[in-house]
């Protein structure tokens, strides 16, 4: 036996640049101690005070560090003098997150620093457009964002990169999308198709799957941000899943992980959009919710679009007058959603699952047969302890996860803004 | 907004005592690098030579680093005479792991370097014999274990640990056995029990699920080491799960993770051991094969205690006469197989799932019927990537990881070797 094997596998540590990471080590500091002098952050850090002011420099060019101001609170300058103080800024500097789904898609701007500057969604048959025509449709909803923002900016914004959530599949390397059921996209080059977009040139975009992006939301700002295993559903046409597994998203090993509404709890369940049967989502699905209580036949088929909300809206009005075919196929489906539950906490042993999207709407109906299912079905006492809960975050969980994607890649490479490529800056 | 919560959650940095970091950080520099001299340590590891020296008696000491000659190839020291070469030892510190199941316990053992002195497996009813007795044979096997490792050693021998595999919910933390529905053990102090008993007085003491142990083995040793995503499936009695996700085991919040044997995958299948109706383990754990190939009725009900190999072999036995009854058991077995493998690579997306204890035995005829399902019920093309093949440590693995258990906390605090209460030598 090979001893070396017996031991730890070291996990490969990153080589990268060493004034990207120092650029990253400012930023961190800034963000986990708060405001604080030059002279502060080159002692934690380790660093010299000249790389440091360097580094300082550097960030205020880029609009993500600024100075408020001198600081008796602070220890002082060498010159005996107060210290300036440096907070985090990144007001100008903006991070965009959109979402194509079967029936709209929506843009949301925010800053670096958080602040929510810009909230669109329009119903929008994705199906029907293919993926050509949303990535149009798309990049016209994002050029109109970025003007409005820019508009009411008082000063220069510079576009730090845009993150897409879609449904399904994603090769996030590459921008393409692999496989969406229920867009009925495959193989599809999508970052690229928008990139190429008349408004979106020379705009980093990223494609990644719309549950990871609303688990990260939940995980950074959600109702249990900072819980370190959660699992988040989408509650949309399809259902997706995005897991975080110990503070890190699970990813698997092509970003497939989480793929839940296509977990299988019934052989004997009806037929699911992927063409399987028995699948969570043809159980659990705004499809088979709007199929069960008789809205007027398949959401899809209904040639007028609307918004999901108001298709749900119309299910929970039924289920408000006592209609008891609603009431019966809402306790329905809330025994499935719990069976499926049960088996994430089996799986996962999350402090929360959060249902996104649509669940909110009808949670008062499918709560209490969904908690009673995961109770039953938990192998681990009391539902292991989880907690089936619906976001707070609703329908703009995934495209608030997108601002946080950027806003991640701003902080692990800062640099990256100063590359023209990599950044626009629009005044 | 909070703009804090914004960013990046920082993990919490450990704040363990730097002596123990540094004997950490010199046992994982021979570990990664390999042989080297204390200066070629001090450069790579930033300690100052004085700090390597100190640290580098205190691994001889504790027998876990050995001097072995100078080496003319290895940066010389300031008096220009050849540096002395130091590498990993461990050939007389002790890692035992054990593992209790429906019919067997068992224990291995191996030294620090990962070298394996001994193994043993005994047929033994643990249901019937309860947790208490099940604790009195288990110890009664390791001094038996540790008797005739000490009789063959030429040297003093230190005992690092003893780490147990269960297969059930385990509160790892304070060694109690909080559900095992195949052991019928429920909140029971098994750590406790064991390290009561005559033979084991200042043993530390594990206890553990088998199936994360059995990752681990995988992990690390199995055919499949190094693989960042890969899923045991342990093939006994009960059928449990040990899943590693990017590199880090799957713990979740109460280290119950992977619990994939009560995955609901037929509401309408059979009664499972826990209660519940249509879990993976009721139609795929041994029970479930020897009642479909009826070689005489449940197992539990066979009044003669056999090895669980003795009664599948018994089963490939009939297979191979082509016995259309046993054929068309294990047809149908391996397709629930790939049906609930189907589910692992939606949720999990690993490059393995690897199939052990029993399933090797009857890979033949499982395997073609559980990678079609598998395939077919897979969203990703090509079953996600994902291979799925039989373990080659079989019955071995929970135990085998329980010594790399013991093994990983020995790299990380080798402190603890030189602690009276967390080490015992016999010579």
């Amino acid at each position: 036996m090979d001893r070396h094997r017996v031991l730890p596998i070291p996990s490969r540590a990153g080589h990268g640049d060493v004034r990207r990471n120092n650029l990253q080590v400012v930023l961190r500091h800034l963000s986990v101690v708060g405001p604080d002098s030059r002279a502060g952050i080159a002692a934690r850090a380790g660093l010299t005070p000249s790389t440091v002011s360097r580094l300082v420099g550097e960030l205020i060019q880029l609009g993500l560090v600024r100075e408020a101001g001198v600081d008796a609170s602070l220890p002082p300058r060498r010159t005996g003098r107060p210290a300036t103080r440096l907070e985090l800024d990144g007001r100008h500097v903006l991070a965009l997150g959109a979402e194509v789904n079967v029936d709209y898609i929506a843009v949301l701007g925010t800053d670096v620093a958080g602040r929510e500057l810009h909230d669109t969604r329009l119903p929008f048959d994705a199906v029907a457009a293919g993926p050509r025509r949303s990535a149009e449709a798309l990049a016209a909803l994002c050029e109109q964002a970025l003007r409005s923002i820019v508009a009411a900016a008082d000063a220069p914004v510079t576009i730090a990169g845009l993150t897409v959530a879609v449904p399904g599949l994603v090769d996030v390397a590459r921008g393409v999308v692999t496989e969406a059921p229920n867009l009925h996209w495959t193989g599809f080059p999508f970052g690229d198709t928008l990139a190429r977009q008349p408004g979106m040139a020379q705009q980093p975009v990223n494609v990644v799957n719309d549950a990871n992006l609303g688990a990260l939301a939940e995980y950074r700002v959600g109702s249990h941000a900072g819980v370190p295993n959660l699992v988040y559903v989408t509650g949309e046409a399809g259902i997706g899943g995005g897991v975080i597994a110990g503070g890190q998203p699970l990813l698997g090993s092509h970003g497939h992980g989480g793929e839940i509404g296509h977990m299988n709890v019934d052989p004997a369940g009806p037929r699911c959009g992927c063409g399987r049967r028995g699948c969570w989502e043809a159980l659990i699905g705004l499809g088979a919710l709007l199929r069960a209580a008789s809205t007027g036949g398949s959401h899809r088929a209904d040639p007028q679009i609307t918004s999901p909300e108001a298709k749900v809206a119309a299910v929970a009005g039924q289920a408000e007058t006592g209609d008891s075919r609603t009431l019966a196929a809402l306790n329905d489906l809330g025994h499935w959603v719990g069976v499926g539950a049960a088996n994430l906490v089996n799986l996962f042993d999350p402090q929360a699952i959060i249902l996104g999207g649509y669940f909110r709407l009808i949670a008062r109906w499918i709560l209490p047969p969904a908690r009673e299912a995961m109770r039953a079905g938990v192998l681990a006492p009391g539902a292991g302890g989880c907690e089936l809960t619906p976001s707070a975050l609703g329908f703009t969980a995934a495209a608030r996860g997108g601002t946080l994607h950027v806003i991640d890649q701003v902080m692990s490479d800062p640099a990256r803004l100063a590359q023209p490529s990599n950044a626009q800056t629009r005044s």
